[in-house]
């Protein structure tokens, strides 16, 4: 498997993007199209309060088949009630007769402040014609379903004959389960909708699950798989991989450029209890506020590491037998802080991206966290996010 | 009970605090007596790498008798495996001396950098001559414990003849469970060992325990009661009450005073499937990112409170029969965003406190939550304390 040096779509997939009025400037609006039926899978917020779009999506989805993808960003459709589920019934509607197929075809996805109007209006002129404007660079439909994002983003790879395409956006309200971000996934390889749910939730469990920005969950939020076939069959395994590859390098991208982030945060936990406890333990620590701002401030204060460990109350650990790591120096060796070259490990953690490395002498359960530095630009995006 | 204007100590407690060489300036030792053994219970921190000031205290504790607290700030005496015990127990031999007790009788406390050695000599030399020191203001003992807090802390509250005071540091790495913090709870109240551990454990479960700066459970703290006897027996159920509302207020007090914090945050969830769902739906509220810099900025993004209700996965919910209101201004109604003025709901976000209330619609769990807002002085004071 090898990534593309510039995102490319796979063949027979296109989209556009415009700006329909909802922000004051910049894009707002994209349309993902296949030139045919594909099959598909995804995976939503487990929210409790989930947006409009996503409760259509878990219907749109079981049949396992898609033509489009519509998005907008800047207001998500949530805490809207019945209103905001005829929003988007209305918003699948009118793609799905922009580009030709029935509405149960097309996926909806909403992105933006929660508790606002749906402009629904605007977002259906706003689709009349777009697919005049379908071309091949994925970076355009990236741009339209930004929000705090700093710059759109798409990846691709290759597998066999076949290409797995990643648009996404992420910047805040990010600790997925699922996926508190919007991500759509193109391939042109052959797979059934079955095959695609199991590969996509096996990818997304080590990649967009152990992702956190700010421990917050998204009401929004779905990551999609379409696979459109026109590059024939592939080898399964093959394909797995590299789709697990591809989805947390996209995982690292996103946390890269979380709101206010300056680094990319990566805590592996090795020898829990269990795989369960791991992720649970490398979660407390890529989301501590202490080890957020030790790595922002390039600060040594790798207590705190422990600390993080420490407050996962229930979690099987192994005090004098626990072993830590950042940046491949020892900083504590059994329990008790080691001794090591502070002004190095100044240094070393001045740089990006930060690796924490947990051992927890207990088991054989292990996990990767992915997460970033929490800055004053946190603060900032987020003190008037509402009102900006 | 009635809480007094300036805090004063109960009959028979004194204490003394001194600059001892930790701190380049500033007082960093603070020593708290009662003129007889009083009787006393404490509860620690429940992380899994406590310090060993907190292994020795739970062993101090056992006997149920203190005579002094002693109390150094700046370096915590934590990840400092069998070398730290030994200094913790040279710190209570040091104290005893200096008071004509045993250092059995001597609950020590230390609160700062986490795996760092302890600089016992220094503090060993600074506690000789440190009972000619002693005097009435409960202030003074406040100063020599204080990190990161802006101000020294102490409330005192009358109950019967009896008088309560608590002393204490708050600050950052504070989510209790129990109590990551430094609290001593004095009184001159006569109430035995047993009695007093169970009003204390009481108390906390609705106040300490329910306050959270940054989520992150401190390797040190400790929250200790002595009561020496001398204003006599009081009505127990009166002295339970005033403890727990003498709690409140310290919980409060602390939260406003969260590291960069200028807001006092009370969340309160009602009509939860039970008490304990109730706790952890307020903690998630008080906790989430978003709505701490919401409030910060004053910025009415109101959606965002059922964002931290709804990522409680487990909790039992029930979206269209859940209300909000902030600063009692409706802002949700049966799970939709409810109509209201807006200038004047952020009007009234600019001031301190906020309170946040949800009614969840589904049982008749309540539990109160304290925290504050999440500024650029939380990152600025954590980015590099390890150096400061």
């Amino acid at each position: 498997m090898q990534f593309h040096e510039k995102p490319v779509f796979p063949h027979g997939f296109r989209c556009a993007s415009r700006n329909c009025g909802i922000k004051s400037s910049g894009k707002d609006l994209s349309l993902f199209v296949s030139d045919r039926e594909a099959a598909a899978a995804a995976v939503f917020t487990r929210n409790q309060f989930p947006g409009a779009p996503v409760l259509l999506g878990r219907e749109t989805i079981r049949e396992g088949r898609l033509r489009a993808v519509v998005v907008n960003s800047k207001v998500s459709n949530v805490l809207t009630g019945e209103a905001g589920l005829g929003w988007a019934r209305r918003m699948a509607a009118a793609a799905a007769r922009e580009v030709g197929a029935t509405p149960n075809r097309v996926l909806v996805s909403s992105t933006g402040v929660i508790g606002v109007p749906l402009p629904i209006d605007r977002i259906e002129a706003g689709l009349v014609g777009m697919s005049a404007d379908l071309q091949d660079d994925p970076m355009v439909g990236a741009e339209g379903i930004m929000t705090t994002d700093r710059h759109p983003k798409a990846i691709s790879a290759a597998v066999d004959n076949a290409v797995i395409t990643i648009v996404a956006k992420g910047a805040g309200m990010i600790e997925p389960n699922m996926a508190t971000m919007l991500v759509y996934i193109f391939t042109d390889a052959a797979l059934d909708a079955h095959t695609l749910d199991s590969a996509l939730r096996d990818a997304v469990h080590v990649s967009f699950n152990m992702l956190s920005i700010d421990t917050d969950t998204s009401t929004s939020d779905t990551c999609a798989i379409l696979a459109n076939g026109h590059a024939g069959a592939v080898n399964e395994s093959a394909f797995r991989n590299a789709l697990t590859a591809t989805c947390i390098r996209m995982a690292e991208i996103l946390a890269r450029d979380g709101e206010g982030a300056t680094k990319l945060l990566r805590v592996k936990v090795s020898a829990a209890a269990n795989e369960a406890e791991a992720r649970r333990i490398a979660k407390s620590i890529v989301n501590s506020p202490l080890v957020k701002t030790m790595v922002f401030g390039a600060d040594p204060n790798v207590g705190r590491i422990l600390m993080a460990v420490g407050k996962c109350f229930d979690a099987k650990l192994n005090p004098p037998h626990t072993q830590a790591r950042v940046n491949g120096v020892a900083v504590l060796k059994d329990g008790v802080r080691a001794e090591y070259d502070e002004p190095a490990l100044r240094a070393s953690l001045a740089g990006d991206p930060i690796d924490i490395e947990v051992d927890l002498g207990v088991g054989d359960g292990s996990a990767t966290a992915y997460g970033c530095d929490l800055t004053q630009g946190y603060i900032e995006e987020n003190a008037a996010y509402f009102s900006s």
